[in-house]
């Protein structure tokens, strides 16, 4: 339809880097991009931390299941949701207590989410390729740690930014009609029945027919491994959830 | 840079809308988009409700404030963190629970925000406005009655589009080094004192000088505002962030 859609409809993640930095123009572009996206009440209420430092990547890359990329991708950044800078400007007209209860959990959660998904699609734009690792949630108060990152903010998910050294398969996605719903939600498990197979289909060419397994099975297979801390730590962080 | 970082970089929220539909090419185009974010370990824990009744639009205008652009814009769309979805997958293989503990929480939650981002620039890319209506969180539990959502999904925010009928400024962000940090994050509130000067320069242009304010006397008002009621809402509809 046009060169942009184009682009969104064939995002694929990119786990495989070529050696070739991200020039500092990119980089700029790509985080003015993140910062004109949509955001509530124009709290900005995210923060993105550029990690450099070699040491603090391996040890990112460790926490976060010891993926290559994580510590080898020519750019790593660690997208927060953040309360803190929107608490100090808060203080500045007074004592109203900023508390991160639900509802501007999901305020900082969603900005942090739509700022980084602006930041993937300019960094597609300019050729190069990303993906999002949601693996700091394994360990997040070790990763908030590492970062130096205040009460009420919290590490939502990092981001491998760099040019392209593979050329991976688009994954399937369900079909619209199951996601999609016209005045009134409604249940369409015969899409997902599709689903399962399209999935099947996929995986067995990207194994190479060694691998046999539909979505839903994968979804049953996700759902033993929860992250279970993840509450716990939340509340440490002084977002009150609990 | 670019024509799609352009593009991003000059988003501005549109609230006023020509009498011009919104083609069904172009809605699928910026579904297919929508579909294409990334989203994690391929859940897709997100749903869209396509609002087309008019009374329905009428009754979550309501609930949302009364904007006039929630039942005015040619399309409203209402994106949802949804997993129950999901939980009908895991159940087609065993009997795992699945809560919506606070990492499901955050998983749907960014999901829908990735989706609902791609469908903002695919919109934008057409030539057509966006806003985000996040006062669908004023009465959540009202919403997701009219909608029929079931146990685990919520709706995070509603979606104007259509073509604009206006012109915006663009409304200044925070500083790159407010939001941006290298290795370690760091306070800045020497930025945020010059940006609460860009504010009050921008709103009174946006005034005609009546509206004399700055970015943090907005942020403390907004403190007084809460929405207490999400924790107790999402906890009824399932998500046991609780």
């Amino acid at each position: 339809m046009n060169e942009i859609i184009s682009l969104l409809q064939n995002h694929r993640s990119i786990r495989k880097f070529k050696d070739q930095p991200v020039s500092e123009s990119q980089l700029n572009a790509i985080l003015a991009a993140a910062q004109a996206a949509s955001t509530s009440s124009n709290m900005q209420a995210y923060s993105v931390v550029h990690v450099k430092d070699s040491s603090l990547r391996s040890q990112l890359a460790a926490l976060a299941g010891n993926q290559a990329y994580v510590s080898e991708s020519p750019v790593f950044l660690v997208w927060c949701a953040d309360l803190h800078r929107y608490e100090q400007a808060v203080r500045r007209h007074g004592d109203t207590p900023v508390t991160g209860n639900a509802e501007n959990f999901i305020i900082a959660t969603v900005d942090a989410a739509l700022a980084a998904q602006n930041a993937a699609v300019a960094a597609e734009s300019l050729g190069l390729g990303v993906v999002y690792i949601g693996g700091l949630r394994n360990k997040p108060a070790e990763a908030s740690e590492l970062l130096g990152l205040p009460q009420l903010v919290y590490p939502v998910f990092g981001m491998c930014i760099g040019m392209p050294d593979q050329e991976p398969l688009l994954r399937p996605r369900l079909p619209l009609e199951a996601v999609y719903h016209v005045n009134q939600y409604t249940d369409n498990q015969v899409a997902v029945d599709g689903y399962d197979e399209s999935i099947r289909d996929y995986m067995k060419e990207r194994t190479d027919g060694k691998v046999d397994t539909t979505w839903s099975k994968e979804m049953a297979a996700k759902a033993q491994r929860p992250r279970e801390h993840m509450k716990a730590f939340l509340n440490a962080q002084g977002f009150g959830i609990e």
